[in-house]
């Protein structure tokens, strides 16, 4: 078997496409049983088609002293297409014809790209109050927008039990595993290096996580870089989590970063775990998003502030290392 | 001497860094005296220290047997990323300070992103009609957006008369010659290919060819791709140049295809040359760049109907090579 797949609470194999463990209700992980590969695509062993757009190979670039992994360059604007190529692949592959995802933002956008590339029939269920240009996006690429009144919890029911394939990019293990491209891309350049992510649900967390895991097992690098996860005031999950913070979640988040917004994140105990042995988190406010955005801005860097706001963690942190800047300002202009 | 900077026109050669040729009034083109070189940066040894956001090496997909250049993926979302970069890096060793620069578009939104880096003062001269989202992303890399009321040949007159350094993208060969590397990149990938281009006032047809030039030249290729511009109902000099053809420009250009509104472009005589010698140009209508656009979004590339007059353009001429996509669709959506 070239990739076991199991449940990252209880160890149960997954036989099948399930969700979640059956067992404990955990999320699935995939792990690689063979040493890291040159070639980026054959560490996707359960990938023989690739819908690709191009994604990854994304810019290194160093500004006075500290380096910015350019996420926003992929092809529909953010990192998560490097999730959408394998989860998507992976379906097209399984025969799936119609999906449905719960997302009004670049994950909800990066799906409808790829599944609209695979010819399947996309449904994205947003919530009601959602608009701006990432929902225009979403739209542009023929993907069918469903808005779901209630929590976010309830949006993500709607799309679940849609009666679609339900693609969750949270819960999907091949979405979370396309991840790990980005840390293969980093690779010798990351180790002893602080890792700056702005994390909301954790996908980028999780999937640079076991990137980096894969080529530390396999000795491409001898040490986990430390990973630094980077949340806001109103959405501060994982921080309040690994340092016994109290925190209470807004009833809405009206922070500038409007793509740090899981306030209750069904991966939260994954995260912690990986922020407990091998980072830390920090959160800011935004007016310090604000002020890393224009830094960014005046350096030709145009970025959404959920981007910069790993760049205003950086600073807080009085740390230095390389800041992954995850999706396109265009967006949000 | 590496490079030849000469008059495209009367051959009279650049003594320093004057705008047009003092002879003829004709547009300066660089020369490079040395066969290609692997490493895409030695090819311009005008330049010892980069200004550069990780411009280029944009991927290059094929969707149902068209090939498809994706430029919008460069740091700005446009091919003009690779001529701000030589440009401006250029103009940053020389020491100049406070740049001018005549465009609402992507040239206006890449030069204002590259001199932000290079620590410059950026005006840009817009028409006073000018707005939408690139106007936006123009000012948020921190430019001075002056607009300008009448026609655009007084916009261009404003920037050039402002006092600061007259950063033309249209005249500087220096930023023409950086697309070079479009060409570069292709390389035998377009040998026997027909090359699609959108087409205004040239600097990408021109850029590109130089780059074939010089490979041809090298010996890197052995034919010279055959490149094809397109252009709109409403602005189609460079058709109507070369195919004799009655054209009168219209008072505004409302096209959908709002990056290609040369009607009068400076350099029309050498890129009808161009044409007659190695190509072909093909006029679009909106309808048909409407329906482009529809197929690349429906395939996951979410462009500017600009970029989308290219595919368009092929599909009239029924033909079939290597469609570039030069602008980002998050611009206009």
């Amino acid at each position: 078997m070239e990739v076991v797949v199991k449940c990252a609470r209880c160890g149960t194999e997954r036989r099948g496409d399930e969700l979640r463990c059956p067992r404990c209700g955990g999320p699935f992980i995939i792990e690689p049983q063979f040493p890291y590969r040159e070639r980026a695509r054959e560490n996707f062993p359960y990938i023989r088609r690739w819908i690709s757009l191009g994604e990854g190979n994304t810019p290194l670039v160093e500004l006075e002293g500290v380096k910015f992994k350019l996420e926003f360059l992929n092809p529909t604007g953010s990192f998560k297409d490097r999730g959408s190529a394998t989860l998507i692949s992976w379906l097209a592959e399984r025969g799936v014809k119609r999906i449905a995802e719960d997302s009004s933002g670049n994950a909800g956008a990066s799906i409808a790209a790829y599944g609209a590339l695979a010819g399947m029939e996309v449904e994205v269920y947003v919530p009601a109050r959602a608009r701006g240009g990432k929902l225009r996006q979403i739209e542009a690429y023929g993907a069918k927008v469903i808005k779901v009144r209630g929590s976010r919890e309830e949006v993500s029911r709607a799309a679940e039990r849609s009666g679609a394939y339900y693609a969750s990019h949270i819960w999907r293990p091949e979405f979370r595993d396309g991840i790990r491209t980005l840390a293969y891309e980093l690779g010798k350049e990351a180790q002893g290096q602080e890792i700056y992510l702005p994390t909301s649900a954790g996908t980028l967390l999780l999937g640079v996580y076991y990137g980096f895991k894969h080529l530390l097992d396999s000795g491409v690098i001898q040490e986990m870089p430390r990973l630094i996860a980077v949340q806001t005031e109103q959405v501060r999950p994982l921080c309040a989590a690994v340092k016994g913070e109290p925190y209470a979640p807004p009833k809405r988040v009206t922070s500038v970063a409007d793509a740090i917004v899981s306030t209750n994140p069904p991966l939260l105990p994954e995260m912690a775990e990986i922020i407990r042995r091998h980072g830390d988190c920090v959160w800011v406010k935004d007016a310090e998003i604000g002020e890393a955005w224009k830094w960014l801005a005046k350096r030709g860097l145009l970025v959404e502030p959920s981007s910069a706001a790993a760049l205003a963690g950086m600073w807080k942190r009085g740390g230095k290392g390389i800041v992954v800047l995850t999706g396109s300002g265009l967006k949000t202009l």
